[in-house]
């Protein structure tokens, strides 16, 4: 392997270390979650999820999209998904962070990031479906299991959330099922408006 | 799907939180790092090294192993690759630890993810290698990149770091040059003796 290469890879390896302290808007234990470890409990469930859908899901294609989908927030920072001014934005400045960090690697191995990247952004294919679903489970089953104080902050309703998770109910079981679960515990619990 | 089998799988889900705060002995930033944030940074390190082997892992394979390896930490805590005493009772604790979280998920989907763990730990697939080089890896990486408080406090030499070391590095492109390169720098900075 030629050094440059090999500084490459290192220099991109280390440098995703800071996705370890970018926080998002969930509570885990007594601190916020960052989108590191968000990364690896959302895979968890891709793998324990994975033969409850049908067809199954290439998912050596859905953990990579998994791997990759919050690292453009090492440098364009998590957007909680009821910040509207910060939505307004986030698109763009998540290419821009794209362009930057994928372009440290060695040319065709980050095009091969970046195009796992936008698929999992386009949600065309049933694999980036799957892999949405997935995220935005962990994402409202992180915030049922610490009290939801974000939510609570904003006096979050029902409907408003559905915005953000119709697209993992509309993926029907196991999605549904789950999602549909938790909205009746956040009720009762007075973690949403109903 | 069955209320039991989604309370199962809800249940899991959640416990598994608690990885997050399983601190191993590598910092990140300011603080120790856990287990959840380096399986994910293990995962990153699969999916961009994965074309610099040959034959071509699968995928699939590969990351549910990281997804599943530190899992049974929750229970069993991390154990630093040095500490001699943690490591004689490491592999009972662990498996006691496997019996207890695995079966709290319906009974095929359990032995699915303990399949997964046992392959890891066997480290008889081309699969499981992969994923063993990437997790010592990213331990490496960390390491030398956090300055290695922890090697520095037991006086860690090349030769014992080379236990745990030397399998990674037999595997050959990209493990044996980045982990190579990676020595040099450790021992230039004095992380290591020599």
């Amino acid at each position: 392997m030629a050094p440059d290469r090999r500084e490459a890879f290192l220099g991109f390896l280390a440098l995703a270390d800071r996705l370890k302290h970018t926080l998002r808007a969930a509570h885990t234990g007594d601190r916020r979650e960052n989108s590191a470890e968000h990364a690896w409990h959302v895979a968890l469930m891709a793998v324990t999820l994975a033969e409850e859908v049908s067809p199954r899901p290439d998912l050596g294609h859905v953990l990579s999209m998994i791997a990759i989908h919050d690292v453009v927030e090492i440098e364009a920072g998590d957007t909680f998904a009821f910040d509207d001014a910060g939505l307004l934005t986030q698109l763009e400045r998540e290419r821009a962070a794209a362009e930057r960090l994928f372009g440290l690697l060695p040319a065709e191995v980050g095009r091969r990031l970046r195009d796992s990247w936008e698929e999992f952004e386009a949600q065309e294919t049933p694999e980036a479906r799957f892999a949405m679903g997935c995220d935005r489970l962990q994402g409202f089953l992180q915030q049922v299991e610490c009290g939801a104080p974000a939510w609570k902050r904003i006096g979050l309703t029902k409907t408003r959330s559905l915005v953000r998770m119709q697209p993992a109910i509309d993926l029907g079981a196991p999605f549904a099922p789950m999602i549909e679960a938790l909205y009746e515990r956040a009720i009762g619990q007075g973690l949403l408006v109903p």
